[in-house]
């Protein structure tokens, strides 16, 4: 999917939502029954209830690592069921060199599906750009994380100079492929989100970390908006639509927390046209 | 595997030689035949071949994971083949938070079998510490590697502070359970193998570059030798075994390139004592 086609589906559905696919086993509901196969009928619900009011889905890849081999299918049907106007991001935090990583990303992009796939950008340029060689494919480089261990290192160099998140966006925008670049960027902090936009003001954001983390919408869209791309945002959330029902009403409670969040989006979009 | 039977393990054997088990299909002898079967054929023969002069065996999970649901159980079979008293290490490079750290360290330790995995440190102590909980299990962190680039990130904070790969060192010996920890330092610019054992002297090296990347054994020794870890160090040779002949004879001669690194390693351990 091609950045003009993502800003007229944002503009199209009013909306600028990603759900995360993180299905615990333990948080399924009972009725679904266990096991590989309930985490797949969960996933197809909760995408049939929100696909109209989603722009995106991102499993993340470790809750299907988790279930074995059994697991790897189950993200190719999830990445399947997923309508194609969707964005389809195979939460992955990669990062290896050289031909390991283009193994990865051929994992990502040919084997599960995946139209984006986020890398973790510790090694540099030779362990992100095999994922950029990938045309009409999107890869999303963790920049300024929300947990709180991104103080440890993400933050390392501020004292006299930049901050390390800083130097991976400005390094990474010489990397061949660079246009294919996404970078993730937490709610918690918005004046993170505001200093990312400065440097990038041209690129797409991830932003996890709005809804069971504490993140505001509206701090984030103040923070990061690029008009130039229906706001430039990508809204993750997960848990708080997941889970918003454990009961047999499950999905229709995940869509009623979508449109709750696609509502405020909406309104977003409308003001800052 | 605890510290004090590794230690006692490259006593016994004479070695501190890690097997990379990075196998290319493109690369498997023909008469092997194609296809899953054949990858593990293949690392089979050169695991019953090298056995008794390595120490540990390094799977790089990309290469599995690019074989789709077939590669999961090559992965298992892999290491259910390598013998008991040597370390298992599942090179995965993972970096996630929290309950998703948790999966990625259930998916290496409990359904491959690994003793040891590889983490990447960007993320910081949340993406850390969920490996280090797992007691008996290794977390092999990335510092200082021997890609080109290393100098995008690694060395960041360096001008007027100090380079970002000496922070992880330095921040992660406070994590919970980092005594449980090893690092991953390149073999191919031992300067810097020479800081890191400065910084951490009491901590197993998993030095990978030694061979086909053009790292000099005698150089990576002299530089990071730690004497009461029997040197500390575990030297990871892939390629330049793996593909020693693309011949029927490739286990006979993987072993010849196996036992001149064994035997090396044997003088620079009889000169050490």
């Amino acid at each position: 999917m091609n950045q003009q086609r993502l800003v007229n589906t944002i503009r199209d559905k009013a909306s600028f939502l990603c759900v995360g696919l993180d299905p615990d086993p333990a948080r399924i509901p009972v009725h679904l029954g266990s096991g590989p196969e309930a985490v797949l009928a969960f996933n197809r619900a909760i995408i049939e209830a929100t696909a109209d009011l989603a722009v995106a889905y991102k499993p993340n890849v470790a809750f299907y690592e988790a279930l074995g081999a059994e697991g790897w299918e189950v993200l190719k049907e999830t990445m399947a069921a997923i309508p194609e106007g969707c964005l389809k991001i195979a939460d992955a935090k990669r990062g290896d060199i050289g031909n390991t990583a283009t193994r990865y990303a051929q994992a990502a992009f040919s084997a599960w599906g995946a139209d984006a796939v986020t890398v973790a950008p510790y090694m540099g340029r030779d362990s992100v750009e095999p994922f950029l060689a990938f045309e009409d494919k999107w890869t999303i480089l963790l920049a300024a994380t929300s947990n709180p261990g991104a103080e440890d290192f993400e933050f390392h160099g501020a004292e006299g100079g930049q901050p390390l998140w800083r130097r991976v966006l400005e390094v990474s925008r010489t990397y061949a492929g660079a246009e294919r670049l996404m970078y993730v960027v937490g709610a918690t902090r918005p004046e993170w989100l505001a200093e990312v936009r400065a440097v990038v003001p041209d690129r797409f954001l991830l932003v996890p970390g709005v809804g069971a983390q504490g993140g505001s919408l509206e701090a984030v869209c103040a923070a990061g908006w690029a008009e130039e791309l229906a706001g430039g945002l990508l809204v993750n959330v997960g848990r708080s639509l997941l889970y918003a029902s454990s009961g047999e009403d499950f999905a229709e409670a995940a869509r009623k927390e979508a449109q709750k969040n696609q509502q405020a989006m909406a309104e977003t979009l409308a003001q800052a046209r």
